[in-house]
């Protein structure tokens, strides 16, 4: 134990990005690994929230939408193209992830005329499934769920589109996004990638991938706050016969004019729909400054070194009282699942003891390392802390 | 003119709503006349904000979402709900107005099989149009867009459903929501009401007059803020059958079982769909706060006497120079609208002096009057820098 604790301090010592935690406000007391549900708060977003609330919506009141308010959705939107991959023009940030799922998927099945159906993985995060299911029902399509490694044997000349997860949310497991593109592109077929457990993890090649439509949040790894407004990308080549469903006004080639038939802009804008929630929007850019001058491939690398790390004090503290459900090659994002039948009050008890992880249900314990602000003595605490809990109750504490 | 004046000043000492101005940050130096676009910020929003990002975020991290945050939706509807006459457990708060106008249209035609018309008001504000075309797209139905004088020639047993504004955003004219539900109820169609210019206006029935669904914004007369989350109505006797296209985790009846089959909630968390946008959600909070405590007759009262008083300085100081559009009878919001060729460069003038009102192409200079802050005096300074830039521009200045 010691010995952990030794090498964590001295993992600490050399991290070249240890610099980053104080942008954070984090309780000095508490271990939080949950940043791949909720980011920590960047400092300077609290300001600058009440200086939007004071100076752009007080003093300036409506002349702020055409000074600045009204581009945000872009604006914000190339803030986050980096962080995946894209060029300029490519990305907009409005609505949830959920709205933006449907907007893809809808637009995705309208690009592939006369296929019927739409595959997904089978063990998506819930929302996805839901969403997937409600447009198979609005365009007349059949919904497939398939475990991500039955692929292959479904797409067909029937698949329009498949809705794939980079990260699985339960497991951690990181899929090949350029392996599983290639084949559903084999397959004449659209693929939209769910980011919202990789944005802001490893560097993401959209662009260089041909990925067809990607939608992501920005409230896990991208720190924006509690549902803040997600991202959804739509490569140039696509945009001008990408055709999405919820045409409100903030999409239309003119908004202001208030013409009587929607005509679609002719950029991403056509991927925005109502007006823009600014407050949330604004508060999401600041946070995203966080991000300026940090090379992810430094975060990539932390990110597998803080996992890989809490693995080992999983292993050599707790052995074979859990199991670590998380691939333990490379193939995984930036979070650690342990199996346990207790996990919904080991997890209780481990936030009362500080240490926040989050339980899935029925008995995944799930830790989230977030390379700009965990360190490595949180990841030997967290161990330390379920290993203490285990120990208590085996001693009927 | 001195008369106006002596008249303001004493309309604004018997205000019984005066008092309500100091809840707002307002410069005093501007006259604001743009409330009906992006209402002014009630003082506690700021201070609220930055202690949801520093506590709630900052502090409880992830346990906000249990604590207070996952029922926010249905909390800050509830403040909303005696604003337009409805009982608890029927508005949620989440999304766009556009968002919530395409969840209601699918919702409603679902509600009226065999029916294939979506009848909309021709004149509406065009995001809505621009939605019922794609959901009249998606759902095999027809848009039919009317003139409000002529519905009740179309209506009739193909009607699904009728998508009407209970106040016209360009001439500020307010329709009876009585009589043109129960002639819509006649048809034995569904009829939807947007509230974004009505809402914070006057007392409105949706109980009472068993409306079928509604939606409204809250930026407006509501002063949420910049692009601040809308509300949806679905009364009880329809939410079992009330089946929604945006259907996320939200509206799941069991958000956190991650169950793989989307069940519907069974109230009016149905109308959620994904994760809920916090900070924009809270500082609409403590927006709300201040009608607490406020007499809609009061302020619809008050908001009669405004826009009167406005259209007789109008009419003293501007003759015909302008037109008055909006009616001069009681069937009309808290706005009033001048024609005038000029009306552009006019609006842009007045707000360089400092009298914020809006321009709505081609011709239509637009002035809200929010009883809660505007004053009599208020009118007066308006309509009489308008009357200063048009004699300057006379004099050849």
């Amino acid at each position: 134990m010691t010995d952990l604790t030794e090498r964590a301090s001295k993992l600490d010592a050399e991290d070249p990005l240890a610099y980053l935690r104080a942008e954070f406000d984090l309780d000095p007391a508490v271990v939080y690994l949950d940043g791949n549900s909720l980011g920590a708060p960047p400092r300077r977003v609290a300001d600058r929230v009440g200086e939007v609330v004071r100076e752009q919506w007080g003093r300036r009141l409506i002349r702020s939408w055409p000074e600045s308010w009204w581009t945000a959705p872009e604006r914000v939107g190339e803030k986050i193209a980096p962080l995946v991959g894209a060029a300029p023009g490519q990305l907009v940030v409005a609505d949830s992830t959920s709205v933006n799922l449907f907007k893809a998927l809808v637009g995705a099945v309208r690009l592939a005329p006369g296929r019927r159906e739409i595959v997904v993985d089978a063990a998506t995060f819930p929302t996805d499934g839901y969403i997937a299911e409600s447009v198979a029902e609005l365009t007349g399509t059949v919904l497939r769920p398939v475990a991500m490694d039955e692929l292959d044997y479904v797409l067909g000349d029937q698949t329009a589109v498949v809705l794939l997860n980079h990260v699985d949310y339960r497991t951690g497991r990181l899929y090949d996004m350029a392996a599983a593109t290639e084949r559903v592109h084999e397959a004449g077929a659209r693929v939209v990638w769910d980011l919202c457990h990789s944005a802001g993890v490893l560097p993401i090649e959209l662009d260089a991938l041909g990925v067809d439509l990607a939608v992501g949040c920005t409230y896990k790894f991208l720190n924006g706050g509690p549902g803040a407004p997600a991202f959804i990308y739509v490569p140039h080549d696509l945009q001008e016969s990408f055709r999405q469903p919820l045409s409100g006004w903030g999409g239309h080639r003119d908004p202001f004019a208030m013409a009587p038939a929607y005509e679609p802009a002719p950029g991403i804008a056509r991927a925005r729909a109502g007006t823009p929630d600014i407050l949330s929007l604004l508060a999401l850019e600041a946070a995203l400054e966080v991000w300026d001058g940090v090379d992810l491939d430094d975060v990539r690398a932390k990110g597998l070194a803080l996992t890989g790390f809490f693995m080992e004090c999983v292993d050599e503290l707790l052995g074979d009282a859990v199991e670590v459900v998380t691939p333990r090659d490379g193939n995984r994002g930036h979070q650690v699942s342990l199996r346990h039948p207790g996990a919904g009050a080991l997890v209780a008890e481990m936030t009362a003891r500080e240490v926040i992880g989050d339980f899935r249900t029925p008995d995944v314990l799930r830790f989230g390392f977030a390379p700009l602000y965990t360190t490595y003595g949180d990841a030997c605490r967290a161990a330390r802390t379920l290993s203490d809990i285990l120990a208590d109750a085996a001693a009927g504490h």
